[in-house]
């Protein structure tokens, strides 16, 4: 039942294995689902309560701990055999007197960890401050170390198998943006458009099915184009009102996410013409430059540079790494693009590059979404980049 | 541009501030998207960075602190002043040297709150460990106190206004279980009932737009029916296969669950039918009993009881309450219909009654959300209490 073959799950656990050895980190504990996800298959909206899972250097497979009745959840989705899955139970939910990380301590007792040292990801939402009060208070000998990302930093090289999935999600953004640019019109609502979107996320092809995506659809329209992060209305768009898009394909939690601008109309602002123009060099400068052995900083200096004629400014990071991720990010939280990030790329990483621009009476996006390939990247799916122009019907 | 008028936010506001005084807080950090939406109007999914409010108790209005880009966000969603929208550089995202706390302990200093009792939400994703870790260092003299759920509370009986908002809710959920009850046949791909439900959801009715929910639609089918909190996949539904749909309207992040089973067949198993019927009566005899004065275990025992006769138990808690909530969790982490939980319902709770049963072979679910009225309570939504039985086209 998992997405990946069992061996594809050990080699993982191997890496990670390896780099919790490279940090003296004996036991690891993981609490953010895409990381859940990507050691076990582990797949389910059980999020919403504590969960986790141990990695530790004596064990050959993790253990999966969560709530009793997404244990059959857990043998579903995973290879995990019945001993690595435990259950806490249901009235620790919310409770004032108990709490989901007692069974968590428990569970490391029993299995003779309570003196190891001990990894837990401490800027990772899901993994509360009270959740490492209940563990230090539980493990009064153990020596908890900060292995935030730990995981993330796995991830960030992708298998062909992974790579297979970015490449239907890619399908499917394709198709998503297509909806997006043929339904959204003057007279039409903001709502209407974003359950068309929707459904096309959801759908997939007709091969293989869509997943939902970590963020749901960001439209900012008229007003709202002046900030990021906003979803929708019950508003009807309006003639020469410009529509900025931030949308999704995804496959079996796999992400591609497609970010492009409409305007309502035969005459953008020269702003936003001018603005569009700038952004679109600068994003095909940076694609140019992405290969095996670049920064990512370089990757942002190069667009930086191809922009430096005009008075587009770009404050924050230009893109990030992506790939198999759970709300309320689909951002792996690894390689940004920005200045101070070293990290030299490598083929199979996949980076989303954004440049959103966000003026006080004119906002541009647009973007691409790459794999890393021996020589360069490629795009995980075929859309033309530009500014979309509709005339009212 | 906020939801509600600048009185009931101040009306909120207040109540938090009695609540704070109470238990000796001066100064509250709120961290929670669904808090940080009820005191303020804040709207945005920006929620994958931190971000908070701080509510004070010598200062009339809340603070928003939260990443440059999204400011202009809090100048269009609430009614705070551009003095009270505070915002963290971008190069703050995942880095690993600065982070977004830093900001906040600036502003606290700033703001001569320093040596103050601040409550932080202490069990609440979006508030991490690490997130603790950089207030406790920059603010050596505060004194930190656990608000965990502080506001949580002060939500759990709700205005006329918010009424309003969850019976719009309750229209939409009636649409969206239509459309399950409708689209769900042999034959279907799930991912393509899903994106018609989906689609339901977000278009909300012709009057009022639908919102995103907490939780993406959860739709186990076949062998998924033994546990909860599973989405849905590429096959297509089987004859004489059962799914368990938990489904939700959304108005402006107020929320309307909708559960119910449908058995693709004319003929369900026997224990299918009869789990229905007891849990049918059981929660018939828990809604005959809902009304202001009894208590929140009191309503479960009443369901035990009814359900005695049979072999069907309920380990895991009968309801919660609802109300406006942001991703990953539509329950509002106060009221538990379990044992132990003595609160007093009111006028104006609002409660959503899930008996799901999921046994090795069958699953069951049904549900309802309710009003706490006057005398008794009312449903938020019409749609027949039963399981429903779909032969083949």
């Amino acid at each position: 039942m998992p997405v990946f073959k069992k061996e594809e799950y050990q080699r993982r656990i191997d890496k990670t294995k390896k780099s919790m050895q490279e940090k003296g980190i004996d036991l690891l504990m993981v609490s953010q689902p895409a990381n859940m996800n990507y050691l076990t298959g582990y797949d389910g909206w059980s999020f919403y309560v504590h969960q986790c899972l141990l990695v530790s250097l004596d064990q050959e497979d993790p253990v999966w701990i969560g709530r009793g009745m997404d244990g059959n959840g857990a043998q579903l989705t995973t290879y995990l055999s019945d001993d690595n899955i435990i259950r806490w139970p249901d009235h620790y939910v919310h409770s004032l007197v108990h709490h989901p990380m007692h069974t968590v301590v428990e569970e490391i007792k029993k299995r003779g960890w309570a003196k190891k040292r001990i990894g837990v990801e401490m800027d990772q939402f899901y993994f509360t401050h009270r959740a490492y009060l209940e563990l230090e208070k539980g493990l009064p000998e153990a020596k908890f170390i900060d292995a935030n990302a730990l995981v993330n930093w796995v991830r960030v090289v992708k298998s062909e198998a992974e790579i297979d999935c970015m490449k239907r999600a890619g399908k499917i953004a394709e198709r998503v943006m297509e909806t997006a640019v043929r339904v959204i019109d003057v007279g039409v609502r903001e709502c209407d458009a974003a359950a068309e979107i929707a459904k096309a996320e959801y759908a997939g092809t007709t091969e293989f099915a869509g997943d939902y995506p970590a963020i749901v659809p960001l439209m900012m329209a008229g007003e709202a184009t002046k900030t990021p992060h906003m979803t929708w209305t019950e508003k009807k768009y309006l003639k020469d009102e410009a529509v900025l898009l931030e949308l999704c394909g995804t496959y079996r939690h796999y992400h591609c996410p497609i970010a492009r601008t409409i305007f309502l109309g035969k005459n953008p602002p020269a702003l936003m013409n001018d603005t569009a123009q700038v952004v679109l060099e600068g994003l095909q400068a940076a694609l140019d430059y992405i290969k095996p052995g670049v920064t990512a900083e370089g990757v942002e200096e190069v667009w930086r540079k191809a922009i430096a004629h005009s008075t587009v400014v770009k404050e924050s990071r230009l893109g990030y790494s992506i790939g198999v991720n759970y709300p309320p990010d689909w951002g792996e939280q690894t390689i940004s693009l920005r200045p101070g990030d070293k990290t030299e790329l490598q083929p199979n990483m996949a980076l989303h590059l954004i440049p959103g621009i966000w003026f006080e009476d004119v906002g541009f996006e647009v973007d691409a979404s790459v794999r890393v390939t021996e020589t360069g990247n490629e795009s995980l799916f075929d859309f033309p980049l530009r500014l979309f122009t509709k005339e009212a019907r």
